[in-house]
């Protein structure tokens, strides 16, 4: 067999023994199949290259989780295929319209093998899974259930599950899964340039990670979930993503430090675009645009991520972190403030020392507080702001230094 | 015809009945063709996945305007190709010259059917297209007509006409055009990765627009045109862009409103870098570096924008914009700035309430008006843009508050 | 010939007269004989569209080095096959490893030719070179010698000597190289997506510049080299890189002006992260995340990059830069602080005037000096980027403007 074995086709794929499965019926017992093969074809510690699976654009049902345990493993389609799927589901008879379904290089996650993923990357041993990159197709999840609006079908895109290295998902396309990405222990990885819309949640960096990098995506989850979720990581870098609605959050960080989010664009229904949850320190928030506004879509009308006006736009528990440069547009009307009459809070500061908040401007259509600080520790600044009547501090003024927008 | 039919290349596709037309004579009635054939394999309202038509490189004339009126289309060369066209014309005899044209997978709009558009995209009907795909190619308008310098040949490299969600352009080249990509209702589009030089206009996002991203391209316009215009647009996040000359602005906001313009470098010879046209609100400039010094090709040295340096390099109309956090150079000689003794202004603030600047750094081989106020409104802030002898303002000092860099 | 015949094939083709050459032998000597092919099915100066050459994942051995001197030649792989070389050289018995080298499109640099570059791209005469690409494909140095842990071998991944416009360099793994992509006068050079780690310097951008973009980048130099060095560059644009350990410096600027470094994610385990050499003027550092802790990897637990810890994070050199709205971490164990005492300096300016450093924020684990200004001169601003404790000048006041933190 030649070295251009290392390019497989799923749809010239044929598994033997089983020639009644295809692409079209099973592109993961196809893919699965081709994996083996690769294996086979590269029995040598000293030259594992790896290959490319190409998925030409059509439309493949997933009965099978395809389980990837090789590194250098490229799969690689030729379209992110999305469609909103949420618009369509709402709106009737749909029997005149051009086309009903995402497409591209489509896999549609129809799981009869008992699992939830439509791809699993899990490896033991050493060394850790390295440069398996996800390209240019799009992970369908077809139906949440039992209500197209529910954002649930237990259904996962891509869940990495072992320890990895310099992974690469970029031009992909997710939607109508009730988890698009999952990684755990993430170093190095690059999540770039996909299109992730309306996943329960669209990216969650689980357990630890290090060194990662979410750039230039587009990225809007389900109300129930997270649009970008981090636990444990340093060093990630959010960078030049336009975030859309939903999402219960727009960046999530669990206990993660040393990160940035910067360049980004972010608009939410709901309070809590950016959420601090445990100890996150040092990280920083700068040059991003907020926008809050209400649900507007009326299929979503009555939902909410269970946080009130003042939980804050950015909700800050940690130490040492920066925000700066920011805009914030808040436009709310006052009847739907909740609680009733509060004054809504742009930044809150819960706890922690040495925050560091200053040339941000928020403008909006009645009072707010652009920072609120609440249990917070000493030395934190707070700098040019917001007005000093757009100031709330249920702290001691020996725990912070305010400079009033003048 | 098996699922593989979804990948078509234009150099191998024959036309039934005219098996004189070629992708090299005339690669639009080729792929109108492919597209015709595509409807034909794909008729199952179910199962509408689209294709890729692949353009190798080559040299290849568009007689034929291409129409796309179905979703999930990749249309994918290798190669964006550009050379410059503009020094080239200017250079007197290349006759000894290793190559003349731009090149790669090169799409030469020379219609003769009586259209200006290489590819138009238009739909009616529901749904509205979704993620039509062009990615590395080159679009070469060939020549500006009458003058080569003069910008000006009717030629549209993509215009999508109807509204559309989720397309992406990525790595293409775009040259000699008059009007490169004009996209009509955007939403949720992606512009990334792209070289688009020596076009009158390179992006021009009409009519209104929401959650679309412009980044990470190297764009150039001619001195007659927009580099990236958007109009009615919100939520638009341009970032990551390489502004290079000439262009008569680098963004222009017409109208647009809640969008960012954030980590970019551009670079122009005259005033009006950033123009906020209409009443544009709620956006924001953050940590940018704008660079204005004058033409410095001779070709071009006589040619202008029209505006003075009295307009400033981000002239402002609206309310509740934030500018913070970015760099200015200016450096023109005193003799060339216009009117003749003038002050240049750096950011002019000719109308609006609420907005924020500060934070920003300008330098200059000369006396400057980093901040000029005109007839704005209450509660602007400009705080740490300059020195007290660098701001000025023709309104009530009850309108603002200034904080002088000290 | 067909015009597919633009597309080649690495591991299909072969050289007259040569039968026992291929791809896996010496991938150098198969791309130099294609690109001879091109140049003689593509004798006409009015049409030279270029080609792609595609290398399948695989693993070759390049012994000729390859010699590019046609413009709109792309060179695309399937898979960046980045994996640590490092760690695997350093972690003793690796026998029972799954793999032990990178993959996917992998190119072992392995010159018997007496060259030292795996590409090295030239040409005389006119135009320059235009519209080069690597794509997606590995260049691995193998070994460092006479040491794995020395980052010296000579090798070099691509060089391009003579003067070019419009490459693009994008999603490419380089490893192992001590050098790794080298490019003389570059201008509107785009590079973007790739993962270059483990070299002794990653990206030199030599001579003089224009108009170019580094965006998007994952990069880790060698203890002994450059992450991303620039020398004579105007215009730039340093924006949305994760920028690793080790590399004894991020970003080296030498006599560069009027270039911008914005939104990206650095880590380095000494000081001199960002450097400015000679006369750099007019530069901007805004929103970026600096972090400053010891090596934590034992191997290199001994090395540094020589500076001591007054060096600064970042060292200024030149008048009118702007640094404003980033982030600074800084954790040092006293005890490993150089030299023996001193308080850490995280921004020095060296010299200069008119420099604006604004709205930083500085944390550390001790006392630190956030600005030191040496011998700067006349109208430096230092303005809330630290307390005046935190503060430390050695010039006359008279020559900057300091407020503090308050």
């Amino acid at each position: 067999m030649t070295i251009v074995a290392n390019v497989y086709d799923v749809t010239t794929w044929t598994i033997a023994g089983s020639p009644g499965v295809t692409a079209v019926t099973d592109i993961g017992a196809i893919i699965n199949s081709i994996i083996a093969d690769i294996k086979i074809q590269q029995p040598t510690q000293a030259s594992k290259p790896g290959a490319v699976i190409y998925i030409p654009p059509g439309d493949y049902s997933l009965k099978t989780r395809v389980v990837i345990d090789i590194s250098y493993l490229q799969i690689k389609g030729s379209g992110h295929g999305f469609t909103s799927s949420s618009i369509r589901f709402n709106s009737g008879n749909t029997s005149s319209w051009h086309e009903i379904w995402p497409g591209g290089s489509r896999v549609r996650v129809e799981n009869t093998d008992g699992n939830n993923q439509a791809f699993l990357v899990t490896r033991n041993g050493n060394p850790r899974l390295s440069s398996v990159e996800f390209l240019d197709f799009c992970i369908d999840g077809v139906h949440f259930t039992p209500d197209e609006n529910s954002y649930t079908n237990g259904k996962v895109g891509i869940e990495v599950a072992t320890d990895q290295d310099s992974f690469r998902i970029r031009g992909m396309g997710l939607v109508y899964l009730e988890r698009g990405i999952v990684i755990r222990n993430a170093d190095a990885l690059s999540i770039t340039g996909n299109f992730l819309m309306e996943n329960g949640n669209c990216i969650e960096l689980t357990n630890s990670g290090q060194g990662s990098s979410v750039t230039n995506n587009i990225i809007g989850a389900g109300y129930k979930g997270f649009s970008i979720f981090a636990e444990n990581h340093w060093g990630l870098l959010i960078s030049g993503n336009n975030l859309i609605p939903r999402g219960k959050s727009m960046v999530h960080f669990k206990n993660c430090f040393r990160s940035t989010i910067t360049a980004n664009r972010m608009h939410s229904s709901w309070p809590g675009m950016v959420v601090m949850e445990g100890a996150c320190d040092h990280n920083q928030i700068s040059a991003n645009h907020f926008l809050r506004i209400p649900e507007y879509y009326s299929v979503f009308a009555g939902v909410n991520n269970g946080q009130d006006d003042l939980y804050g736009l950015i909700h800050v528990r940690g130490t040492g972190n920066t925000i700066s440069a920011n805009h914030f547009s808040y436009d709310v009307p006052t009847g739907s403030v909740t609680p009733p009459g509060a004054v809504p809070t742009i930044i809150l500061l819960w706890s922690g020392a040495d925050n560091y908040i200053a040339a941000n401007n928020a403008v909006a259509n009645q009072a707010i507080n652009v920072v609120c600080v609440v249990s917070a520790g000493p030395r934190n600044k707070i700098l040019d702001s917001g007005t000093a009547t757009q100031f709330l501090s249920y702290t001691s003024s020996a725990n912070y230094s305010f400079r009033a927008t003048p």
